[in-house]
C-alpha cells in the first residue's frame, strides 16, 4: 500500500469517526442514543434546557444549553416529543445549514395533519431535516444491535444530508433502507404504530368462520338434541363441539390460501397476458396467503390436541364402559370389521400425514428458513407441498365421512353436517389447480408467466425467469 | 456521471481492492481468512516461520518469513496462540506503524491478566492493535457467510486502523459493531468462550423448582403411600410423578416470567418517576424474562406429551380393566355425571388454548420472527396474549383441583396438594396486574412511563413513546 | 466538523446518489429494480426497442431507444433474457467503456456451454461485466429487503466496476458478498436453480431406509401371518407398520447424524493430525449431517403423532374391548404386574424426554437461532445435547424390546424384530463415542485437534481454538 492511500485511508478515518453528533433530548433515547455513539466513536453532545442537572447521561458525553450544544455539530438528533418541538423555532439562527435527524414517533395514529419530520422542517426553515431511526427502539440500541432489529428505515429530501445519516447509522452497525423524499415521513412515522396490518384480513375470516361454524353445528348437535330428544348435551361444546369447528376452519382457510393462486392462473389465461393488473381484491387476497396458511395451521394444531385428548376425556370413557358392560349383559359378541379397521386408520394416517406436511409448510415460512431457501426451493415447499398438504387434508375429511353423506340422519333439520360444508371450498380449489397443470392448459399459463401475450405481436425481451413468483407463492 | 466522479470511483475501488493483506500464522483460521480475502480481491501474503512446507495453502497467496511478509502489506492479521506471540516482539521494527488485527481467543476464562490484544499492543509498541474477527469461526469464513453469523466485533485506539479493518470485514460480506476502545477486548475475547449466560438463572430455578416439587410429590405420594398403606407404587414415578412436577414448574417459572413487570410497575408508582434505578436483583430478573419464558413452554411441551401418553399406559388400562370389570360384577349402574364432563373437558380445553397461545409466544420469541415485528406488536403479543395464556392456565389448573381443597384427603401429613402450591405465584402477578390495569392505577403509571415524574417541576421534554420497553417486554 | 470533510461529505453523497442508472429490460424485475433505485435516490432510464409503448413503467423514470438510454449512464443492468441478447452487439460502440450488470438466470441448468455474464462479456468486447443480482427475486426487490433476502452475490474482473455494482446494492439496502472473477458467474447462475442440493444425500438415505424397513416388516407382520396362520391383518399397514417403520428410520439417521464425527475422530487418531484431508465420502457425509439430523425428527414427529393417536384406532378399542369381555367370562383376575409398569412407564418417559431434547436440537438449527449462539454453545447443543438424545432414545428402543430378543416367537422366519435391527448402527456410534471420551483417548484427540502432530518435530503455531469446528458440529 502506498503512502497515499494510506493518507487517503486516514482522511476516511477521520472524516467518519472522531466527528461530534448532538442530541436534543435526555430522554431514554436520548441516553441510549449517545451511548451507542460514543461506543462507535464519536463525540457526543447534548443540548439540554437545564445543562447542570443531568446525571443519567452516559460517560463522556458533554452537556450544554441548546444553542452551544448546536454549535458543536453538523448534524442533531432531535430526540424530544413532537409536543416540545416549540423551541427549536427559537433556535433558528444556531441551526441555520445544520441536518436534523427526527426520530419521533407519536402515540396514536392520524393525531396531526402532517408527519413531525414536515412539521420540524417548517418550524426551522434553514435546516434539512432527515427522518430517521423512528422504527428503533431504545432497547434496540443499547442491546448493540446484536439480538434486534438492524434496519434502518431513513427519508428526506436532500442527497448529502441523508449520506451522512447513513455513515452514522452504519457506523451503529445498522443496515439503512432508504425510502425516498421526506413525504414518506409520513409512512415511517406509522410503521412502529401498526399492529399486524397484513394479518387483520385473515383474522376477521378466521373469526367469522369459527363463529358461523360454531352456531351451525351448535344448533345442528346440541340445540337439536334438546328440542328433539330433550337430551342436554351442552358440555359437548368444551371439547367435541369445538373439535369439528377447529378442523373446519383449518381446512376452509388452508384451502382459501390456495384459491387466490388458482383465480389469478384462470385470470390470466383469460386475459392472455400477465401485464393487466388484478383487480384490487384479489391483489390483497393474494398478499396475505401466508397469514391465511399460518392460521389455518394454528386451527389445525389446536384440532391435533383436542383429537389426542378424546381417549382421556370422563365422557368417552364413560361411553365405552357402558358400551363394554352392555355387550357383557346382552352376552353379544363383538364382531371385528375388516372395512372399518381400514378406514379409520386411513383417515387417521393421512391426518397425520397432512398435519407433518402442514407443519412443515409452517416452518419454511419463518423469515430466517425462507430467506435460506432460492426461489425454486421456495416455490416448490409452498406450491407443491402446499398442494400435497391440501389434498391429504381433503381426503382425511372424506375419509370421516365415508358413506355418512347417504344417510338420513346425516340431515337434521335439514342442514347437512358441519364437515360436509367445509369439504367445498378444497374441492373446488382442487379441481381448479387440476385443471391448471393438464399439459395443454398448463403449457399456455407457462408461456403467459414468461412474458408471451395473445395480442401482442412482438414477443416480450424482459427477463422472465422470475416473474411467475407472485403468483405461485 | 462526469469524469472526475468516475475517476473518485477508481479510486475508491483501487482502494479497496487489490490491496495486499498479511497473515501470520498458517493455522485453519489463517487459511479460511486468507482463502475468503483471495475471492474478495484482496492480495494475501503469509507470514510463516518455515514458508517452505506450507502446502495446504489456498491457491493465489505467496508464503514468506515473517518480516517480508510485513514489508508487503499494512494491515497484519495475527492469526497465531497467544503463547506463541513471542516471536512479534523481534519483528518491532518491520513492524513499526502497521495495523496488527489479533483475532486470537483463549481456551479458558481468566487464563491471563490482560486481554490478548493489550498483550499484543505492550509486546511491540510501535505497532496499531485492533482486535476483531475472533468471534468469527474458521467454518463462518469458508461458509461464505451465507448461512452463519455475519457480525465482526471490533474494537481498538485509533480510529484511522479501525476503519481499514471495518473495509475489509465489509468487503469481506459482514457486518461491523464498533464496541469502542481496546479496553473493550477482554469483553470481546470472552465471548466466544460464554456458555448461555442469560439462561443460568432460570436454568438454576427450573432445577430448583423441580427438585422441590418432585421431592414433595414424591413424600406426599410414594412414600405416605408406603407408610400408611404398605402399598408400593414408586412406579408412579416415571410417568404420574413427572406429570405432576412438570406442569407445576411450568406455570410457576410462566408467572416469573411476568412478575417483575408488575413488580417494576409497583415501584415506579412508589417513586413516582421512572428515572431511578431498579433494584440490581429486579434489573437482573427482567432480563432473564424471555429465557423464564421459554423453560416455562419447554416444561408444558413436557406435561402436554405426558398427559397425551396416558391412556397407553399399563397402569391405566390395567385400573380401567379392573373398574369395568368391579362394575359388571356388583352388577353397579355407571351414572353419568354431568358436572364431572363439564368439569373435565373445560379443564383440557382451557389447557389445549393456554398451550396454544403458549407456543404462540415461543414462536414470536424466535429471533427472525421477533425481529420482524415492530415494537408495538412485540409488546401486544407478550405483554397482552403472555397475560391471557397465564390466565388459562393458572383457571386450568383451579379446573385440575376443583372442590379437592375442601376434602381433608387433599391434606396427607399436612401436606397440601402440589398443584395448590403451584397456584399461588400465579395467583399473585394475576392480583398485581388487575390492580395495574384498574383505570386509576392504569393512568398513573402510564404517565410515569411516558416521563411524568411526582417530584419535578418541570415536565421532561425526553421523547418517551418507547420508553416504556424496559418494563413491558 | 471542518468545512473541509463537510466538502468530502458532500462530494462523496453525490458521488453514491442522483447519479443516473440505466436498465434494459422493461419487464417484472426491470420493472421492480426501477422502482427501488428511484427510491434510493437514483434517476433511472429505460432503454427499450420501443419506447412509446411502455406504460408500466414506475413514474420518474425515462425511457428511450436503447443507444440513446446507454448514453445517459455509466452502469447499465441488463434485464434481457439471454436469447435476446443478440441487440447488444450492434450497440457495441455506444456501450464502450461501460459497466453492464448481467442480471440473468436460466429456465434449466447446462443450457449453454458458458455462463450469461461471460457471453455478455464475449459479445460486446469493450464493456466491463459484473454478475450481480441475479439471486435476488422481483418480489424482494418490491418488498424492499425488508422481509427477504438482502443479500446479492457479485463476481466480475474488474475492482472499480465491482465497487460501483457494490455501491448501487448497498443503497438499495442489500449486503455484498464479492465472489470474486467472472468465472464465478456460472456457479452464481446455478444458485437460483439448485433444489435442496444438501438434502438429496439424506433424502436418498431416508427414502431407502423407509422402504427397506417397510418391506422387512411388511413381510415379518403381515405376509406371514397371511401364510401361517392365513389371517389377513393387512389394515395394519396404516397404523401399526407405519408406527414400526417411522421410529425406526428416526433412530437409524439419528444416529447416522452423529457416525461419521466419530468416524472422523479415530481417523485424526490414526493419522496422528489433523491436516491430512478427510477422504471425499466422509467429507460429503460430514456436511449433510445438519439435515440428516433434521429428516430424524421429522421422522420421530410421526412416530409420537402416531402412538398417541392410538388410543382412538378402532382396532385398539376393538382388542381392549374383548379382552375386557373375555375376563369377565371366564372369571380371571387382572393380576397387576409391577414390573411390567415400571417397564412401561420408563419406556414411555425415555421416550418423551428423548423427543424433547430433539425437538430442542431442531429449533437450535434454525439459521435465525444458531447465528445467534457463539461457537462454545453451539457445539455444546448439538455434541453433547446430541449424544444425549441418541442415548435416551437407544434406551427409549431397548426398553421396548425388554426380553422380547430371548422368545424364539421373535423370530419369524428366522427375520428377527425389525427394531433389534435398529439398534446396530446407534450402539455402534455410541461405542464408538465411549471410546473417543475415555480420558486417555480424549487428551490425545483434543492435543490433535489443536494443532498437535504425531510426526512433525515442530510444534504448529497456528491459532486453533477454534479448528475443532468441522469435526464436532
Amino acid at each position: 500500500m502506498d503512502s497515499d492511500s494510506v493518507a487517503m485511508a486516514e482522511l476516511h478515518g477521520k472524516m467518519h469517526k472522531q466527528e461530534t453528533v448532538c442530541i436534543f433530548g435526555t430522554g431514554d433515547f436520548g441516553r441510549s442514543l449517545g451511548l451507542r455513539l460514543l461506543q462507535s466513536g464519536y463525540n457526543v453532545v447534548y443540548g439540554s434546557r437545564d445543562p447542570k442537572n443531568s446525571l443519567l447521561l452516559p460517560k463522556g458525553s458533554k452537556v450544554m444549553a441548546h444553542a452551544a450544544a448546536a454549535g458543536e455539530a453538523h448534524v442533531i438528533f432531535v430526540a424530544v416529543q413532537r409536543e416540545h418541538y416549540g423551541f427549536l423555532s427559537s433556535l433558528a439562527s444556531d441551526l441555520e445549514g445544520k441536518v436534523l435527524i427526527d426520530v419521533s414517533n407519536n402515540l396514536r395514529r392520524g393525531l396531526y395533519p402532517e408527519s413531525n419530520a414536515e412539521y420540524l422542517s417548517s418550524l426551522v426553515p434553514g435546516v434539512t431535516v432527515v427522518k430517521a431511526f423512528n422504527t428503533i427502539s431504545a432497547w434496540a440500541l443499547q442491546s448493540g444491535g446484536l439480538d434486534a432489529n438492524r434496519q434502518v428505515l431513513i427519508c428526506g429530501d436532500r442527497a448529502d444530508a441523508k449520506q451522512q445519516v447513513v455513515d452514522i447509522a452504519q457506523s451503529l452497525g445498522f443496515t439503512v433502507l432508504d425510502r425516498g423524499s421526506i413525504r414518506a415521513a409520513a409512512e415511517l412515522e406509522d410503521l412502529p404504530l401498526q399492529l399486524f396490518p397484513l394479518w387483520r384480513l385473515p383474522f376477521r375470516i378466521a373469526i367469522c368462520l369459527t363463529a358461523f361454524i360454531f352456531f351451525y353445528a351448535l344448533t345442528r348437535d346440541v340445540i337439536y338434541e334438546r328440542v328433539t330428544n330433550g337430551k342436554d348435551i351442552a358440555f359437548r361444546i368444551m371439547v367435541s363441539l369445538a373439535n369439528k369447528v377447529f378442523p373446519i376452519v383449518s381446512l376452509v382457510m388452508l384451502s382459501l390460501c390456495y384459491l387466490p393462486g388458482a383465480l389469478a392462473g384462470f385470470l390470466q389465461l383469460y386475459n392472455g397476458t400477465k401485464y393487466r393488473r388484478f383487480p384490487d381484491w384479489l391483489d390483497r387476497w393474494m398478499l396475505c396467503r401466508k397469514q391465511l396458511g399460518l392460521l389455518a395451521l394454528a386451527f389445525g394444531f389446536l384440532h391435533v390436541l383436542y383429537t389426542l385428548v378424546i381417549p382421556i376425556r370422563y365422557y368417552v370413557r364413560y361411553r365405552i364402559n357402558v358400551y363394554t358392560i352392555s355387550l357383557v349383559k346382552d352376552n353379544i359378541t363383538y364382531e371385528f370389521d375388516n372395512t372399518a379397521a381400514w378406514r379409520y386408520d386411513s383417515y387417521y394416517s393421512m391426518g397425520i400425514l397432512g398435519f407433518g406436511l402442514f407443519v412443515l409448510l409452517g416452518i419454511t415460512s419463518l423469515p430466517s428458513v425462507s430467506n435460506s431457501l432460492n426461489w425454486r426451493e421456495f416455490s416448490f415447499v409452498q406450491s407443491k407441498l402446499g398442494y400435497m398438504t391440501l389434498l391429504l387434508c381433503t381426503f382425511h375429511t372424506f375419509l370421516y365421512g365415508w358413506d355418512r353423506f347417504l344417510k338420513t340422519s346425516s340431515y337434521r333439520w335439514w342442514m347437512p353436517q358441519a364437515y360436509m360444508l367445509s369439504l367445498v371450498v378444497p374441492c373446488v380449489v382442487l379441481i381448479l389447480k387440476l385443471i391448471l397443470i393438464m399439459p395443454c392448459v398448463d403449457r399456455k399459463v407457462t408461456r403467459i408467466r414468461q412474458g408471451w401475450e395473445r395480442h401482442s405481436k412482438t414477443s416480450s425481451n424482459c427477463r422472465d425467469t422470475k416473474t411467475n413468483q407472485p403468483l405461485m407463492a
